[in-house]
């Protein structure tokens, strides 16, 4: 049997996706589709409008066969940290490509962008050292370091954050020499980060912005999605009562930062040189989340990377949390969280030969990568009440979903 | 200027307390009448229903001449150290007296007990620890070590709550031979936790439970409290838009609780014994902040020690924080809250001969007690909204409030 693996968060699951799943399944001639996926905080520093399973329902029913839960410490962090976490995760569980979307839609160009890379690997880091001694922010910084040694426009563009992305995975399995092929397909029409949509394929940034605009699934939200992801984000309402988002989080890690010392809020995994200073500063006056990361936004601290750092400041994860992280070379367990007829086949046929434990429910004695994930789920539900807190918790207890 | 001292919370101002301030004056024959009041977290570790700046408004209106703050580190703790605070603050504003409520009304009864006390001291700790060991409560440890030194039952029964609060004002006045008389009056005739209403004088438990239940000021609710403390209720909801109590924060503090290790949790003052993991383990099922309590109580662990803990949980107060406050001798500055013209006169005369700064409002450089106050404050207004909690804190920052 062979496997491909995709990179997701299906925040929320759509159109787009399904076209995703197909060509992917088409070009890599593969049986199964594995996704790891972010759990309930995601890589950009937002909670995800519906939790994780009611997510991974939606993926099974439209062409995912196994998908694994990509661990908190990996998904809330920069390109490279999450980029490890994902490949890794596949690589573990023994996909034979990686298969992700792209503009240029040939992959020959992220080969040849690692190549120029690794060539000039010393002049881009001291570039990008000198531009954040100068105070540019990451992305900025990285910037000018890629387009300093040719690798920005043309055909492979990095300064683009898709295409960073796609470049840091990539990178990943070409830097640890994995036995996995790097695959990408031509993105659908919609731009990543399109706000309005049009027609049935559009980007998950415009559906969200519709579903929360409205407060309801609109018509023209509707067509974007498919029937199992409108069934999905109905039940979960009917649990959860509304979608998230970070204004419902703004009393909880406002309260939080009043209550922490400046000392305490440096131990927070992000936040540096003297960040802890300017977050407690700006909360007084902050009139909500949105105006509370205006107020503390720099140059050198962007929007999404303030939004990652109030992930970690609301889980409370701390520098120590992720120093093993980031020194690990490869991911620590698997956790299962659903599963296709097809997907299990596959599973019960790879799992003899894994070098790492496949972890389906929280377990008594959690792994402390598990600990962060645990803390990261009981603060997602923290604002919903008791009752649906508890009922919804008790999905991390149980076994993976399987479908037919 | 003789000036009287009184120990109070005022939660809410009522006609008894008006009633204390007039016989205490005339017994202490005082032209000031100075109270040390807690502020927004009181010493059953409840927060107070309405804070501390509407409560000082309305005292000033009836009575009493100074309001000092009883710092949050000697407010939320057992009757030791809240006694140690209090009076140590009379002391350091420098009262000729204080005045306390008492079932007998009779001063004579706390000096003799306190002489029995001293007498048999030691045995008093032999049989408080072996009660504790036996995994009694502090409370019942300590009923049955004042039953083995005949100081229960008959003229001076110190089982019962209120007279142990007294007792302890006695015994910091007399052990630290503070040149203080007290003095004592006979309560009125509404008990101290008596639930209902009946007439103009009632308890504030009565008072807080006839408002809390209808939402509103009722007629009866209306009758037991002056004017001043009507007019300083409607004026702190049209700010806030309730009253405060623990259900309201409920949510905050069941969100902090899952996201702390037990590490985290055990260094939290009054966490004790493995405490940690009971208050983790109950989170889970917990449906309201009371039923969370009940689950947790034992016998060992009485509702008021575990609502005092819940506060320390709720502001982040650790036993790093108090461990100061429990071997100093007196307390490191005295926090003015409001005056008349009458205290101000006074404060005049006594502040050239004070051993500790007067502070006013929250300034740059914070003492490490009045950091914990300001970490109370913050939680205590984080359950509402922006504007009104931003408006509410700025009482802090302003001058002390001056009545005629």
């Amino acid at each position: 049997m062979k496997a491909c693996g995709l990179i997701v968060e299906y925040n929320p699951f759509h159109n787009g996706h399904v076209y995703h799943i197909q060509e992917a399944k088409k070009t890599a001639e593969a049986d199964c589709m594995i996704a790891v996926m972010s759990g309930d905080f995601l890589q950009r520093g937002e909670p995800a409008i519906i939790d994780k399973f009611h997510r991974v329902r939606a993926a099974l029913a439209s062409g995912i066969d196994l998908v694994l839960e990509l661990p908190y410490p990996y998904a809330v962090q920069s390109s490279d940290l999450f980029a490890k976490g994902s490949v890794q995760t596949l690589y573990q569980a023994g996909v034979d490509s990686i298969c992700f979307g792209s503009e240029s839609g040939d992959i020959s160009h992220f080969i040849t962008s690692y190549e120029i890379f690794k060539e000039n690997e010393a002049g881009f880091k001291e570039m990008l050292q000198s531009g954040l001694q100068n105070g540019l922010s990451f992305p900025e910084a990285s910037r000018h370091a890629y387009e300093k040694i040719g690798l920005s426009g043309g055909e492979m563009d990095l300064t683009k954050p898709n295409n960073i992305l796609g470049f840091s995975y990539v990178k990943e399995i070409l830097e640890q020499q994995l036995p996995i092929k790097p695959l990408t397909i031509t993105r659908t029409s919609s731009g990543y980060h399109q706000q309005t949509i049009s027609g049935s394929i559009a980007s998950a940034t415009s559906i969200r912005k519709e579903l929360l605009t409205h407060e309801s699934i609109t018509k023209t939200a509707n067509d974007t999605m498919p029937a199992a992801t409108i069934k999905q984000l109905k039940d979960y309402i009917s649990h959860a009562s509304s979608w998230h988002t970070w204004e419902n989080y703004f009393q909880l890690v406002y309260y939080r930062v009043m209550t922490m010392s400046e000392q305490e809020l440096a131990a927070i995994h992000g936040v540096d040189e003297g960040l802890e200073f300017r977050i407690k500063k700006t909360a007084k006056q902050a009139e909500s989340f949105h105006d509370w990361i205006e107020k503390i936004k720099t140059k050198r601290y962007t929007w999404t990377r303030l939004q990652r750092i109030f992930v970690h400041i609301l889980t409370n994860t701390k520098k120590s949390d992720i120093k093993d992280i980031e020194s690990g070379s490869t991911v620590p367990y698997i956790r299962l969280l659903g599963m296709t007829k097809t997907g299990q086949n596959y599973l019960n046929k790879i799992k003899q030969n894994m070098e790492i434990p496949i972890i389906s429910s929280f377990s008594r004695n959690k792994h402390p990568v598990q600990q962060l994930e645990e803390k990261a789920v009981k603060a997602y539900y923290s604002i919903l009440c008791p009752k649906n807190r508890q009922e919804l918790f008790k999905q991390e207890l149980l076994a993976p979903i399987i479908t037919e």
